[in-house]
């Protein structure tokens, strides 16, 4: 089959099943929605972590060995901004800056979010389509033990350390889905959808908060599949196994699957979970190895999910 | 005598002979007033070229091989920059950048420019005071063969190609002298006021512009000097000499000290330009090396400066 595929991600862990899919297509059929909830204000400048994941990662300029952030990074910029009293509890590299600086004064001529997207990937020489979730802003706060946060403060600032106990995403009432995602959802040709390995309290629906979101997958002429984030009750990286036990639920695989149950046709699971597999009834599943460590990992979990879609699509 | 001194200054020329007021002066007595008529707008950023030239020459952070900026400086984010299309005609170091985002984020929360001018002077350890001319904005404007244009974009981006046909100072009718500089430059124990060998037109003018400075330098209690930025009918660096042809005067010793006759008490000029002293009638002058190759240098022609400050004062 060769029909594009649309996947939700989040961050680090849906940006390595994002390539997985890169590689495992045919160029150009892959979409990926990017969460913008995590989006912020920071010295000015408007951040978006996601998108910029995905962008060094699908271009192979991601830092395999820190696990964020740009590859050969330098942190000139942050030693003098520690030298004169700047705020310095959100790491910003010499090389990542210039895509904050440069999105920042776009987006203040005026130019849509989408766009600036658009033109960075092919800057990057990226043969996949990165498209923010809404380019109307929509931020995450989270209410924590120390009051109302915006996402990052909460998860870098603090290390996720406050425990959560509300999460709300301002501006996804009158967020509007980008054009291009509704019309990729009704294509007749759509192969599947994929909801990446990402936090599902703060990457995934933040995505699915936006209006017409959810209509649009369950109207969608192919399977939407999700793969589990938690593996043998752990999150590989992220506050995602911590959210769920500050949501009362044990962090296991079948969360997410519960939390997606009106959306997905078929779920992805680690073999190390397969005991939990049967609570999921006859929803289809496929049990793999879910830890990506290589790009031959991502490459063959990419393919898990195409071949479970295909089934599921029959 | 060691009252204070007041210094008016532009960029690298000018910071020069700031460093050796500096070091030929007791601490704390020394304030240099910098031109901020070539701040601009880039990137999103407010850029003050001559205030960050002072900042670093005073501190010794200044790269005197390259002549400008920072030493130790890198080049990341510009190539950064240069990869996703971003304007690159203006170079800003990974560390300089530093300054421009912390500065323009308290600017837009509503500090003053004096303030955060003297904040970094703090952070920097620098034994004198840098003071905006004015806390309001004044852009130096230039109708070039070109038409208008702003100041950086005509020196750095056009390297100073286009001839010049006028010079206006936008905003300066409105801009407000800070108190601070109005109280030195009343002081009874006022030392000199020092105009530094920089350019006449687009540096020192605009100081001179701000409603108020020329009659506080007429009723300052202390002798105005000023110190050729011409050598031998040469400008050391920058478009000094170019400037003054493009307004059809010969490019000499004499152009600046005319320009400035109202308001200084005394000139000091290069051993080269002996032969045109004559042309200043009875103004005091003192003739020494003005070239300012090393530190040494530049203290020696700070020494000479007040002392023919002091003469004048008697």
């Amino acid at each position: 089959m060769s029909g594009p595929v649309v996947a939700l991600s989040g961050g680090i862990g849906g940006a390595k099943l994002a390539l997985g899919l890169l590689h495992a297509l045919p160029p150009h059929t892959l979409t990926v929605v990017a969460n913008t909830g995590d989006d912020f204000e920071h010295l000015g400048l408007t951040i978006s972590p996601d998108i910029d994941t995905l962008l060094y990662t699908l271009s192979d300029r991601d830092d395999t060995v820190r696990g964020w952030g740009r590859r050969d990074e330098t942190w000139n910029f942050m030693n003098a901004l520690r030298e004169i009293g700047g705020e310095t509890w959100f790491n910003l590299g010499d090389r990542d800056l210039a895509i904050h600086v440069e999105r920042t004064r776009r987006l203040r001529a005026g130019e849509r979010l989408g766009a600036i997207t658009a033109d960075l990937c092919q800057r990057f020489g990226i043969a996949a389509t990165i498209v923010p979730m809404s380019d109307d802003p929509v931020r995450t706060r989270l209410r924590t033990d120390d009051g109302w946060t915006d996402f990052q403060p909460w998860f870098v600032g603090q290390q996720a350390k406050p425990r959560v106990h509300e999460i709300v995403f301002d501006g996804a009432d009158t967020a509007r889905l980008p054009d291009a995602v509704t019309a990729l959802l009704r294509s007749p040709s759509l192969r599947a959808v994929v909801i990446c390995p990402s936090n599902p309290y703060v990457s995934i629906e933040p995505i699915l908060a936006v209006p017409g979101m959810r209509a649009a997958l369950a109207a969608a002429p192919a399977p939407v599949v999700a793969v589990s984030p938690i593996i043998g009750g752990r999150a590989v990286k992220g506050p995602t196994a911590a959210m769920m036990e500050h949501f009362g639920t044990p962090p296991d695989a079948l969360v997410t699957a519960q939390r997606y149950r009106d959306i997905i046709a078929g779920y992805v699971m680690d073999e190390e979970d397969r005991e939990v597999a049967a609570a999921l009834g006859d929803l289809p599943i496929a049990i793999v190895p879910t830890l990506m460590r290589t790009l031959d990992d991502r490459i063959a979990l990419a393919r898990a999910v195409l071949a479970l879609a295909d089934r599921i699509r029959g």
